[in-house]
């Protein structure tokens, strides 16, 4: 399927290149664009160009910004001893969402994943540790995909920081709310009942 | 969800106002973008800023090109007596995909859809008439889709054209290839049936 134009074709490359995106879905948003009219390209291909020339990492906490220090972590309000380490800025969103944390993030950029050839090298850890130890913590949250390369980097910082003193904790894992019981896998249901809570506690909430 | 950077914002926004494309998949994207470094951000929003001040309609067929004509209205072993209509560029290239046609074609930018707001007049449809009234066609072959759209739009060209001696014809309707005739549906075997043909004349194929 060789199209006329090669600008157009150009473009369908490019826009293939993007992650579940064929050449046939490429076609379909080039040919919606051309019909948009110039303006709404320029805008794209301005948005995208900028994103390019303005975005930057968070000096304190990895995260994609604007400026130099995010408008997280530039908040006075916010409480800088308390850490949830997190593996990209997807779920500080998602955190954030839940307005139930108000201490500080720190973006990992990845988990560590020998088949994605992602070593603890690769991600921010060492820069997490130095914050450790040269900001001082009270709690270091993990807030890690309860897979197989999150409980790997969670156990991978726990062996570097285990001898702090500061509390290392994890976001609880068990039955999520509104789902039934008789639904559960075996290992989250035995997590849940290992990890259960006061009953009190979860009527304050 | 805000975003704590301003231009992933705008980003995201533009992405995700193509077909197709929400918020969650644009900021997915972007995110893959911002992995993938400046270059490929750069090359794609090249890509696109090209494509919106290079590309323009075929004066002759209407299609998508880079220059004023486009390579098959400038293809003189193709028979410009033979004219195509099809709706969009999508259809020329499936068309030129089966390399069974080697005359021109007349992209009509759309079909007459009253629900979105389309007329005749928002089509190619006068081009194609003063077209044929001006160079003369032997032959035009509506190739449009077997929708209510299509149908009104072949009709619409039927009355406006029907008059004209030239051989109008429209791409047969019919039992897909490789499809079992239980599972077709009553108005498709009724059509294949009324417009059976020779079956000497499929042996030829």
């Amino acid at each position: 399927m060789e199209l006329p134009s090669k600008s157009m074709e150009r473009a369908v490359q490019e826009l293939s290149r993007l992650p579940g995106i064929g050449r046939r879905s490429a076609l379909r948003l080039i040919l919606h664009l051309l019909r948009q009219g110039n303006d709404r390209m320029e805008n794209l291909a301005t948005s995208i160009q900028d994103l390019s020339s303005n975005s930057q990492f968070c000096e304190n906490c990895h995260s994609i910004s604007d400026v130099a220090l995010c408008s997280i972590c530039n908040d006075p309000k916010r409480d800088g001893k308390s850490i949830c380490v997190v593996e990209d800025i997807r779920d500080v969103l998602a955190l954030e969402n839940t307005h139930a944390f108000r201490g500080k993030y720190h973006v990992l950029g990845g988990l560590i994943s020998p088949m994605d050839g992602l070593g603890p090298g690769d991600l921010t850890i060492d820069e997490l540790i130095e914050k450790i130890k040269s900001n001082g913590a009270d709690e270091v949250i993990m807030a890690l995909s309860s897979t197989m390369e999150g409980d790997t980097t969670a156990f991978y910082i726990y062996r570097k920081i285990g001898d702090l003193s500061l509390k290392l904790t994890s976001i609880a894992r068990g039955l999520p709310i509104g789902d039934s019981l008789e639904y559960a896998d075996e290992v989250t249901l035995s997590r849940s009942l290992q990890q259960r809570v006061l009953f009190e506690s979860t009527l304050s909430k």
